[in-house]
């Protein structure tokens, strides 16, 4: 019998790519994903639609009102910001302690699957702004995490956070998708998608995206609705 | 202006001596509680009553329901235990990583609020079976907290996690209590509470905080509703 793992999706190209590098190391992904209140509800519908087509044993969303603490453009009503030069900065779209609670959450499913394995998408290249991107982040909540559990202390076998996307830049992550055969066309990755579900071609999150694709040299199979683009 | 403090509160004993800690301590209490799923709702009702009348600047309540994930007494169809002898090890009731679950929430908020200090009434005395109320766990989720946030990257200043409670017996947290002026009859520490609200006298929640009120040599001001009991 397989391994499980709790890989964190939110159905967009990193996590996707995430959960299918779960699967090309062995495990059975138990898929979760987060009702966080986002603007983009767009985002969790596809989510579950395309959870276990892409590969997950099983899928569960955790209803959780990160609009109670505020202080994000993702969950205000701030705007999202479109077409902007990114730069080192935090930009407003960061959600506070969001991969803090998400793996926190992973950790409490993992514990009641019996899994000692937890993957994250998250990359410290084009990310470089959000505080719980960087791996040094990564190894201290891999370090909390085992003094948080059973397994912590009971000793059975260490808690291990996998990031296998941490180092490589948004173009390696379309190649090893594509590596992976993951079906690019069920990947949805737009903060601020169109009412019927387009991509806005504009956010942070397509234009790393868009950038991921040339950088690989493919089209992007995902249709963009581009107000301001040729 | 006073400093702010995040307090996660359940509206227990605990969490409201330590509510009065960070007073004493000269922080403007927010005070969190969570809406988990647990099968104690009188839990929470009592939470939203007494959280400002106990000192707290501000209550805010987290929806998250932890049962999607299972594996508690506390939030699953699971029996809570009455009457047992406590040991070592882990119980039913444990809900898996909730404190690193409310934690993460907690530094949220703080984030969004501009604080930096976080309180939880965790004791590794009476409650040695949950792995996450040690001091190892705390001390490694702090190290962690400063890693996830903009206080971390921007190195504003550290973010500490404050665990008053964390030595003291139960009968050391009552007189503690009496001593910050807490109003004992407002809080609720019952896992098990009948319909109408009474403390069941019988769960590992209430068997702890009888024999805190007994070494402390004062009564218990809430009403019990005790079957077996004389």
């Amino acid at each position: 019998m397989k391994e499980k793992a709790v890989v964190l999706y939110s159905g967009g190209l990193d996590s996707t790519t995430c959960l299918a590098e779960a699967r090309a190391d062995g495990f059975e992904p138990y898929a979760l994903s987060f009702d966080y209140g986002q603007r983009h509800t767009v985002e969790l519908e596809k989510a579950r639609q395309n959870a276990i087509p892409a590969g997950a044993a099983e899928h569960r969303v955790m209803t959780m009102d990160l609009r109670i603490i505020g202080g994000s453009a993702l969950t205000s009503e701030l705007e999202v910001p479109k077409n902007r030069a990114m730069d080192d900065s935090i930009p407003i779209t960061y959600v506070p302690a969001r991969n803090t609670i998400f793996l926190s959450v992973a950790l409490g499913w993992a514990e009641v699957l019996g899994a000692f394995d937890i993957y994250i998408g998250v990359n410290s290249l084009d990310y470089s702004g959000y505080p719980d991107c960087r791996p040094e982040f990564i190894a201290a909540f891999e370090k909390m995490a085992n003094l948080a559990t059973r397994a912590g202390v009971e000793g059975v076998r260490p808690l291990r956070i996998h990031t296998p996307l941490l180092h490589l830049t948004k173009g390696e992550i379309v190649r090893r998708a594509l590596a992976l055969d993951v079906d690019l066309k069920l990947t949805h990755s737009c903060y601020d998608p169109t009412p019927d579900g387009l991509a806005c071609g504009e956010c942070d999150s397509c234009l790393l995206r868009l950038k991921g694709f040339e950088e690989a040299g493919v089209e992007d199979p995902v249709p963009y609705f581009r107000r301001n683009r040729s």
